[in-house]
């Protein structure tokens, strides 16, 4: 199990056996659930770091009238709303529910502290992790501000040339996690992709770009 | 200057003369910058933590066209950036200038991580500040996903208030707080709540907000 855990984005850098002591130092639980079982409800106080150690589960919110609004899904070795442990609404975001049999470690919060005291790696890890989601979340916000998909486009590689002239890039992020990045779906984004190249903008290799006509994308902005 | 610094987010908690000692013990700077001065350059790498001790500052962000985009404001003793200090994109994403003279306080990267092994008060202050901040901008997206104010004004006084029937909940932020948290103007949101009012689905009177007709707010999202 610790070779795991150690897998996971706060024991990056360490090995299994330094895992296995530290959380021998700490006091910690694993928990097992069962298919369709509730791991957290919405608004409940966020009081352990948790982490999924075998299974998946998803995050679900449900609207006043009913409507499930949003869907997260999380793998092993995967964190749980690690950015609600700490801050003024240290609560979940979301309905925490077991897609399968899965298990759950769970780190009281003053354990967690202890934690990232004694080890730098550890502590160097959470803050990463809680600055990474701050930033995702913010370029997210960013790109929302562009009104269609072709905008959000072209300002993102517009971002990633600095040039004024001809350039090649290699896309820093998977189609899927640009499409997360720009809130729509994955079809949506491969058309924009596809008719950029069809109007001779740019030329589209998996994730190589290539910017043919730079002055009609900073029109596509302006 | 401590006492201004103890003041800060950071060091919430500890009088002017633990601040003092805890400065003493790792190596910080303070340099003075006049107005119009830049203080950082967007995507310049952040090396320290800067905290404004005394004056205040901007973050402005220039478009390919030439547009300014966005500023935010920061006076005395808030932070610049905190939440860009650590993690995989640890970049200034904004210009940040004087807008009067001012003075800034460094602490490099590493004796950051010193200051928050060393001492469990700032190490729980500086977690709740990253995690407020992300907090505050899943909370923003969240209410990006409405199209209108009225949409977001009724999702925001639904949340606050889990009867269904008649309440009176005293708003947890100001005007100008929400106004940002929707990302709309102050006089926009202003005059939702006087529709609202003028509809007979709420009173308002400051804070404090009374909800009459709370069917007619979830219609609204429906």
């Amino acid at each position: 199990m610790y070779d795991i855990i150690s897998n996971s984005p706060f024991f990056r850098g360490l090995n299994p056996s330094e895992v296995e002591s530290i959380l021998g130092k700490i006091s910690h639980s694993i928990k097992t659930f069962s298919k369709g079982q509730t791991i957290a409800q919405r608004e409940e106080e966020v009081k352990n770091l948790c982490i999924v150690v075998a299974g998946s589960v998803k995050g679900e919110m449900v609207d006043f009238s009913g409507k499930i609004l949003k869907i997260e899904e999380m793998f092993a070795p995967q964190p749980i709303a690690h950015a609600f442990l700490f801050g003024e609404r240290n609560r979940y975001p979301v309905d925490v529910i077991a897609l399968e049999d899965c298990k759950i470690l769970f780190i009281p919060k003053p354990d967690v502290i202890r934690m990232l005291q004694q080890s730098d790696v550890i502590l160097r890890n959470y803050l990463n992790a809680i600055s990474n989601r701050a930033q995702f979340l913010s370029n997210k916000l960013w790109f929302l501000s562009f009104k269609t998909i072709k905008e959000k486009v072209a300002h993102y590689l517009l971002s990633l040339t600095k040039s004024d002239s001809k350039a090649t890039i290699l896309l820093p992020k998977s189609h899927q996690e640009l499409a997360e990045l720009f809130g729509v779906t994955r079809p949506s984004l491969a058309r924009v992709f596809a008719e950029l190249q069809d109007e001779g903008i740019i030329t589209v290799n998996r994730r190589e770009i290539s910017i043919i006509n730079r002055n009609r994308l900073l029109e596509m902005i302006r």
